[in-house]
């Protein structure tokens, strides 16, 4: 009975070690998110998106680095990722939140999955983006989106609400196809329809009051869903 | 043992006779702070703003004098501030809210830390305003606003909505600059955002009807804070 | 966007049809560990415990069948024993604490975390006993020994309360070593103590009028861990 | 109102600072605290008093230093021990609860308030023992005894039920003199009236049975209350 006692003392010793190390990263991944946020905020407010995203970039490394210490903290504990999951999961959804709502700003389109991988330097197959993390990330993106619209129409790019339109009905479309069995991320998923009725509400507004400048648009739109 | 017992009854009632002297103070606080508000719902009537503050600001010199006597009560048991702090907090942050609102409402302004201390003749290193009751007392404030708003373009003042925006984003960057720990604090800030996407929908709202007067107002409106 | 849809399907519906394996074992382990349980009743009843050991033995070999189509399943996702391993261990930790209270009938002694191993043959470095659920396992066992000691001084068996009493002081004690951090572990470790404390009383009952007829039992009990 | 922001950043860093320290140095009390009991423990399987608490007592000395740090901390923020209070204080009363039994067990007393901060180097008048803070941990000290005179009784040693009896019925009476108004105190002191009923049934059930051999013994304890 002692010699199994000693030998579950170092066993426990060594994951709740781990589990602190892992931690401490997932509150400076929360620190570096929230410096990102605050630059990004500043898009709402009309500031050029390039000089909005230049900012916001800077964190990218810094979460880079940040994953890196975490993939290494895993390696301790191979084939573990998933015992410890819980502890970085929430703080890695809002990465790709924000990774998401950026890459849209200069993109317009959907950041992947691979993508996402990629700018977070996350190569291996030890350490990796689980799906379902970034499935709730692109959720929590697409609530940043009513907001934007109306701020958009604000500073009068009235234009601008087709794209967002037409991105959140692909979203939705997609998401659809999913068919989730999470119940978390379908609960999260019925957000995107939200965010989609709200933008359409944004874009019959400015349609019925003649604000749409580019003649064919509306048809486009029309067809493709 | 009865030697100690006899010095813990002369302190345990000593601390209770304390705190009814405080419970006391803070039920007054309370009902001197619905006196106000009672005048300051006027506001969104549309009574003239002069009129209504009239009314609210015979309450400040009332709640100055009560915190006067809850310095003196203090003052009994010096060191001791946090020890009660309980007993008068949720009432002087609704008492910072109401002060605040009625400050914007006379200056267009954020009322001050300071400001708020010198109104309630907070002035001794004894006795103070707590940063985060204060900071919470704006946060309620701010939820005032999208009712407040609303009323204001019921009332055809349509312009005033541009104020408003512009008040609640640079209220809400300058809460994000804090990057706050405290969660009841994080959580009535959360508040806030809510309260800008609102009144941002207000202001929407009205300028695609253009309804909007001023020129150049959305312009400065994107380009500034 | 479609492509990276088509992939996630493929990858959800594979996580689903796992995790549906791994339930339908689970339940099956559920079953069969219900029938252990139930022979395992009639030792309250003072039946002859070789012939209540003998019918819960049958299960033994079930689960070991059992744990085997689940280790064959995690095959089929390597390092992922701790993504799905919410979908067992709560069966798991019931399985451990019945084979633990039928070693323990047997032997007097405490089963070991590598002997449960052995019983359900889990001998690869990929599917293992988790300590935890071991720890907790032992946890529910020590919860049927209060029942017990009492049904055994109904059967007249006195001398028998000193070995529960010694028993459960051992593990209290080398529990209290290991300084758990784990809350849920940390809760159903009290449950010991409030074990220990109920045995006791029993053992003191017994004691007190006289029935322990085992000369130097008592002072071996107080010397002695 | 970004001068507020710069000031309130630096206010609200230093708290929280504080506060980490403060959280580090209790977290090491606590781990002391277990330390001292998983010694205090054994007292139960009727290892010698002396050899027990020579092993405890080890911890009074980290724990002193402890409470040292801790009092620097707090000479950071004058005036504000109670506004951290909440950090450290149910640490504190496990602290108070293992001292007043090791004082208990060597001399037969209850622990006086004064002696517990001698005990613990709490000699100024800025860091003390809260006096609800002691009164708690006293209570927790109460509800060791139960368990500790049955395993007396296992032990042969009827005679020391009485002095539990007695101790237990001076501090009940002591803690009903002090007309209590705090909610959480009234339930930990009805405890103590729990503990007492159950000590009294282990000392009836000694006495019915003529095991006490001191004559006088229970005249005296009827007399005394």
């Amino acid at each position: 009975m002692e010699n199994q006692s000693k030998e579950f003392i170092l066993q426990l010793e060594k994951s709740e070690r781990l589990r602190q190390s892992i931690r401490a990263v997932s509150l400076e991944m929360e620190s570096a998110t929230l410096l990102m946020q605050s630059s990004l905020l500043l898009v709402h407010q009309s500031r050029p998106v390039p000089e909005v995203l230049e900012k916001a970039k800077v964190q990218i490394d810094v979460l880079k680095g940040l994953f890196h210490r975490l993939a290494e903290i895993l390696q301790e504990c191979r084939g573990q990722y998933y015992r410890y999951h819980g502890d970085w999961r929430s703080e890695t959804q809002m990465v790709v939140s924000k990774l998401a709502f950026m890459h849209w700003l200069e993109t317009g389109n959907l950041l992947m999955h691979k993508e996402a991988e990629e700018k977070l330097g996350l190569d291996s197959s030890e350490f990796f983006l689980d799906i379902e993390d970034y499935l709730i990330g692109i959720c929590f993106m697409s609530n940043e989106l009513p907001r934007y619209v109306v701020n958009r129409v604000i500073a009068e790019d009235y234009d601008f609400t087709i794209k967002v339109v037409k991105f959140l009905r692909d979203l939705y479309v997609a998401f659809r196809m999913l068919n989730l069995r999470n119940d978390f991320l379908r609960k999260k998923f019925d957000g995107i329809k939200y965010d989609l009725t709200k933008v359409e509400e944004v874009y019959y507004n400015v349609k019925i009051r003649g604000l749409i400048t580019s003649g064919d648009s509306s048809q486009d739109l029309g067809m493709q869903t």
